[in-house]
C-alpha cells in the first residue's frame, strides 16, 4: 500500500497542536473522547486503504458520462454511497435526535482528509450529500427532515447543491430559476442548473437537489431568491413518483472524471415540485450559512490531493537512482554508483516545498473546523469571537490549498520528469483533478473579494484584530526558544507587513475609490494567506520544539525535528514572497482598471 | 476563424524591435529581404489558419497509440509532413548546397511560433527532422548527408534524436547503448531508448535516427559517448531494408497527445546497423551543438502554447457577461445590465498577466535566435560574443516561457471558470499540452545548474558583463523618455539585485562548498529570468514610445500604448517577485543539503 497520507501528522495536529481531546470537555461532545476518534480515524483509514485507495486510477479511467438520459458512474460509487451510510460518516456532525453523531466538525475534516487523499472522485458523493442533509435540518420543516433526511444519512438518497446557472455563473443575482406557489403548498419549479456535482447516477434511488430560485413576484438581485428541497423521485402516497428533473448531460472535465458534473432541467413539463427551506427570499442566506463548511471541505480535499502527490513523488525520488551528488570542487565522481535524486538538493526543495504547502494548508483547514466547533458549541462568552474569526479565515481556507496545492503537485510532477508527464504514474491525475480547487464554491477571485472586501473590515477591524492577536501569541510562544527566535522576529515582520499593506489599500476605501481599492485582491489573498500559513508553521514548530524539550515520545525524535526543519524551509522559501506582493500592492501604477469594454489588442 | 497568435506582435518584434531586415546585408543571407519574410509568414500563417488550427482538438481527441507493433497517429501528420516538405520548411535555414535557404534562424523561430500556437501536437513531427538532419549536414560524411538528408527536407522520412535510456535518465553518463565496428565501416548498434518523440509512424516512408551509444572499449562517463545515424530501414542496394529497430511502445501523455513518444529497441537480433557521425567519443559535444536551436524551439513553443491560451480566454473574457462593476461606495447596481467580465479588474489582471508573459518570451526567443544569427553569420568580429550571448540566454529561453507559460495558461482557463476544466473548451487542453515545457530538452532544475554552475560565470564573468551592458543600453535609451524614467530606474535596481546576490553566492563557489552554490539554482533561474524579460519589456516599451513620438504608422498608435501598458503591468505585477527571490538566495539556512538518503517523513 502506498502512503498518501501522514497519520501521524494528522494525530500531531489534531492533539498536539489543536488540543482537540480538550473538545470533549464542552456539553455537546461529552460523549466523546480522544480514543474514540481514535478509533474512527483508523477504521476510516482502514477503509481507504482497502477500498478508496485502489480504485483511485480506475475512477479517472472509467469517468462518469451522459448516455440515454442517464449518466453513468464507475460502480465503486455505489459501494461507496452504501458504505458512507453504514458507517454513518454522513451525518457524523449531526444532532443524535436527527441520527447524527455529535461529533466535532474537526473531526470530520480529519476522517475527510484521510478520504480525500485516497481518492477524491468518490469524496464529493457523501459530501454534498452530508451538506445538503444539513441544510435540511438546519432551515427545513420537521416534515422535509423526517421526509429526506434519514435516507440521506443512510447513503440511499444523494443530496447536490443547484446553484448556478448557465447565464449567471458566480453572479447568483442573476439567477432566473423560478417558483411558483401551488395550492398544496408546494411550489412549481422550473429553470436550468449546470455544473451540479454529484447530480444523478444509478447509484441512489433518489436525488434530493437544494435549488436556488425565485418566488413569483420576488424582488430583483439576491434579495428575492428563497431555497427549496426539489426531489429527482417526490414522495406521494407513500410511493415514489418522478418529479419532472430531467438529466440533460454531464460535464466532461479534464480532473475528477469519475464525480460526475451534470446538467438539470427541473419543470420542463410544468410537473416539478419544491418545498420551501428557511423563509422565503432568504435563500442565499440559508445557503452561505453551509458556505463555510464547503469551502473548508473544498481547501481540505486540495490539500488532501497534494497530499498524495506529495507521497507518491516522495517514494519515487527514494527509488530512482540518477546522477552523482556534486563534490567540493564542484565536480561529479563519474565512477562512483548513482545516487537517489532524494540527494539531489532541487529535488529535496521541491519535496520540502509540497511537505511544506500540504502541511500547512491541513494545519490551516483544521484549525478553520476547530472554529468552527468553538463558534456552535465552544462557551457562550467566545462563540461571535471564533465565529467572526472563522469568516476571516474561509476564504483563505479555500484558496491557499488549492492555489499553492497546484504548485506543489506540478513541482510533484517535475520530480519525476517525463514520467510525471505519463499516464502510468499518479501524478498527471493529481495535477488534472486538483485544477478544479480554485474554481469550485467561488473562484479565487471571488474568495479575494470577500477576504479584502468584506472579512478584514469586519466589525471595524476588530476581527482582523482578534486575528493578529493570535498570531502575536504564536510569536511570543516561539520567542522562548533561542532557535526559533529569528523565525518569531520574521512573522512579527511578516505581520507588520500585512498591517502595512492593508493600512495603504484603506486609502483608496476611505477616499471612495472602492474599485481601486478592491482591483488588487488576489495579490492581498496571497499577501495574507503567506503570512497565515507562517503562522500556521511557527505554530507547529513551536509545539515540536516543546515537544523534543520536554522529551514528549507521542512522535519520533525525527519526526519533531523534520517539523521544525519544515518550518524553516517555508520561511526561506515561501515567507519573502510578501515583499514582492507589497510592492505590488504600494505600487502608484493603476493598470486593470480602463474604459469599459476596452479590449487589450497585441 | 479564432485568434491564436499575434502578427502584429510578431512583425513589431521582428522589424521594430530585432531589426531583422538588417540581417539580409550579411552575406549568408543576401538574398533575402523584408519583403520576402513578410510573404513567407503570411503563407505559413495561411496554412496554419487552413489547416492546422482546424484540427488542433482533433490531434488530441484522436492520440498517438501503440497498437500491433505500431504507432498510429492522427492523420493530419501525414499531410502535415508533406506540407512540410513541399514548401520547404524544414531545412529553411540550411545551405543552398544541401537544399535549403538560407533563411535566418529568427525568421525560422518565427515561423515556428505561429504554426506551434496553431497546433502543438504537430509541429515537433518536423521540428525534429529538422534538428536530426542538421547534426548529419553539420558533423556527417558527405556520404550520409546525400543518403539522408533530402529526403528528411522533403518530409518523406522522419528524424529523431535518441538520447534519453530507462535507467539514465537526464544522467547522460549513465548511457549504455553500444556499437561496434563492423568490417564495413559501419556499426553494430545495441540498446534502448525511450521517450522518443516523433519516433515512428505510418505516415513516414522511413525514420533517421541519431542515437548516441559507446563504441567498445570508450571510456566511461560523457567522455566515451558517440553519435550514429541509424534508420529504422537502411538503404542497401539501392532498396531499403528493415535495420532491427523495433516500435515497442507509445508512451501516454497528458498532453500533447497527437505528439507520438516512443519507446525504441535497436538490435534485438543483431541486425541493426549504425554509421558514426562527428569524431568517436564526441557524440554529446555533437548533440549539445544543435542543443541551443532544440532549446529555443522549446521556449517558443511553451510561449506559443501560451499565445494561443491567452487569445482564447481573451475572446471568451469580451464576450462572456456576468455581474457589475463596483461603483464608488463600494455597491453594485443590482438593476444595471451584466457587464462583460472583461471589465472586472481581477479577469484584467489575468489577461494581462498573460499577455506580459507571452509577448515578453517570444521577444527573448526571437532575440536568442539573432543572436544565434549573429553567432554563425555575423560579422567577425562579434561572433564570439553573441555565441556567448545566446549561450547565457538559452538556459533562460528554455525555462522562463515553460514555467511562466504554465501559469499563464492556468490564469486563462481560470477565465473561464468551470467552463475552462471542461473539455468542450480548449483551455484544459492548452493546460495539459504545455506541461511537459519544463521537462523537455532538460528539465528546469538541468537548466538552471547549467545557468549558474556554467553560463554566468563563463570567462570569468565577461560574457555576464556583456550582458548587464546590454540591459545598460536599454535602461539608456528608455530614460530619454520622463514618463518611462521610473521604468529604467527599476530595471537599473533589478539588475544590481541580481548582481548582489550572484556575488553573495559566488562567496560558496570561492570557498569549495559547490554543492550549496549551486543548491538554490532554480531560484536564481527565477530572479534572473525575471530581470531578463523586465529588460525585454522596456526595450519593446523604449520603441513603442519612439514610434509613438515620431509618428510611425506601421501599427496603430493604440498597438503602441497598450505595449506600454503590459511593459507597466510587468513591472508591477511580476518584476518585484524578485525581492523574494533575493532575500531566499541570501538566507542563512541551507535546508536542502542532508545526510545522504535521509528521508523527510511526515
Amino acid at each position: 500500500m502506498a502512503q498518501y497520507m501522514s497519520m501521524d501528522h494528522l494525530r500531531f495536529l489534531l492533539y498536539e497542536v489543536l488540543e482537540v481531546d480538550k473538545l470533549c470537555e464542552l456539553p455537546r461532545f461529552q460523549d466523546h473522547d480522544k480514543e474514540g476518534f481514535d478509533i474512527l480515524l483508523t477504521s476510516v483509514k482502514d477503509y481507504a486503504d482497502q477500498f478508496m485507495y485502489p480504485c483511485f486510477r480506475e475512477c479517472d479511467e472509467k469517468g462518469a458520462y451522459y448516455e440515454d438520459g442517464k449518466i453513468i458512474v464507475p460502480e465503486q460509487v455505489g459501494e461507496y454511497m452504501k458504505a458512507s451510510g453504514e458507517n454513518g460518516t454522513i451525518g457524523m456532525t449531526f444532532d443524535y435526535e436527527v441520527g447524527g453523531m455529535q461529533l466535532p466538525h474537526v473531526v470530520e475534516v480529519s476522517c475527510g482528509h484521510i478520504a480525500e487523499a485516497a481518492n477524491n472522485h468518490l469524496t464529493g458523493y457523501s459530501g454534498l450529500t452530508n451538506g445538503s442533509a444539513n441544510l435540511i435540518v438546519t432551515f427545513g420543516s420537521q416534515e422535509l427532515i423526517d421526509t429526506y433526511v434519514p435516507n440521506m444519512l443512510a447513503g440511499k438518497w444523494g443530496g447536490t447543491m443547484c446553484l448556478t446557472e448557465p447565464q449567471a455563473g458566480s453572479s447568483l443575482s442573476d439567477i432566473v430559476a423560478s417558483a411558483k406557489l401551488n395550492d398544496d403548498g408546494s411550489y412549481s419549479i422550473e429553470g436550468q442548473k449546470i455544473f451540479i456535482s454529484g447530480g444523478d447516477h444509478e447509484y441512489s434511488e433518489n436525488f434530493v437537489h437544494l435549488v436556488l430560485a425565485r418566488i413569483e413576484g420576488a424582488p430583483a438581485g439576491t434579495k428575492g431568491i428563497s431555497l427549496f428541497v426539489v426531489p429527482k423521485h417526490r414522495p406521494e402516497n407513500g410511493e415514489l413518483v418522478p418529479n419532472d428533473v430531467v438529466t440533460a448531460g454531464d460535464f466532461q472535465k479534464m480532473g475528477q472524471r469519475g464525480y460526475c458534473t451534470t446538467h438539470l432541467v427541473f419543470g420542463e413539463e410544468n410537473n416539478c415540485k419544491g418545498w420551501l427551506v428557511g423563509p422565503e427570499n432568504k435563500g442565499l442566506l440559508c445557503m452561505f450559512q453551509m458556505m463555510n463548511a464547503a469551502r473548508i471541505d473544498v481547501g481540505t480535499t486540495a490539500a488532501s490531493v497534494a497530499s498524495a502527490a506529495y507521497y507518491a513523488s516522495l517514494q519515487y525520488a527514494k527509488e530512482r537512482p540518477q546522477g552523482r551528488r556534486i563534490q567540493s570542487g564542484g565536480a561529479k565522481k563519474g565512477d562512483a554508483p548513482q545516487t537517489t535524486i532524494i540527494n539531489h538538493p532541487d529535488v529535496r526543495r521541491m519535496l520540502l516545498l509540497q511537505k511544506s504547502i500540504v502541511e500547512g494548508s491541513l494545519s490551516l483547514c483544521l484549525l478553520a473546523a476547530k472554529y468552527q466547533d468553538l463558534a456552535e458549541h465552544g462557551p457562550e462568552e467566545t462563540r461571535t469571537m471564533y465565529h467572526d474569526l472563522l469568516e476571516l479565515l474561509t476564504p483563505m481556507v479555500k484558496t491557499f490549498p488549492a492555489e499553492k496545492g497546484q504548485v506543489a503537485i506540478s513541482n510533484g510532477l517535475q520530480i519525476l520528469g517525463g514520467y510525471g508527464y505519463c499516464s502510468e504514474f499518479s501524478l498527471q491525475q493529481y495535477y488534472r483533478d486538483v485544477r478544479i480547487m480554485t474554481i469550485y464554491e467561488g473562484t479565487t477571485g471571488i474568495q479575494s473579494l470577500d477576504l479584502l472586501g468584506r472579512k478584514v473590515v469586519a466589525k471595524n477591524g476588530e476581527v482582523m484584530k482578534n486575528f493578529t492577536k493570535e498570531i502575536i501569541e504564536t510569536i511570543k510562544a516561539a520567542s522562548n526558544y533561542d532557535d526559533l527566535k529569528p523565525y518569531a522576529e520574521a512573522l512579527k515582520n511578516a505581520s507588520k507587513t500585512l498591517e502595512s499593506t492593508l493600512m495603504h489599500l484603506l486609502q483608496f476605501a476611505m477616499s471612495g475609490e472602492h474599485e481601486r481599492y478592491i482591483s488588487d485582491a488576489s495579490i492581498f489573498m496571497e499577501l495574507m494567506s503567506t503570512v497565515t500559513i507562517a503562522w500556521q508553521w511557527l505554530h507547529m514548530a513551536t509545539i515540536a520544539k516543546t515537544s523534543l524539550v520536554t522529551g514528549n515520545t507521542h512522535l519520533s525524535t525525527e519526526f519533531y525535528e523534520n517539523k521544525i526543519h519544515t518550518m524553516k524551509f517555508y520561511f526561506k522559501y515561501e515567507l519573502p514572497k510578501i515583499k514582492g506582493h507589497m510592492e505590488t500592492l504600494k505600487h502608484q501604477d493603476s493598470l486593470t482598471i480602463l474604459e469599459e469594454n476596452k479590449t487589450i489588442l497585441a
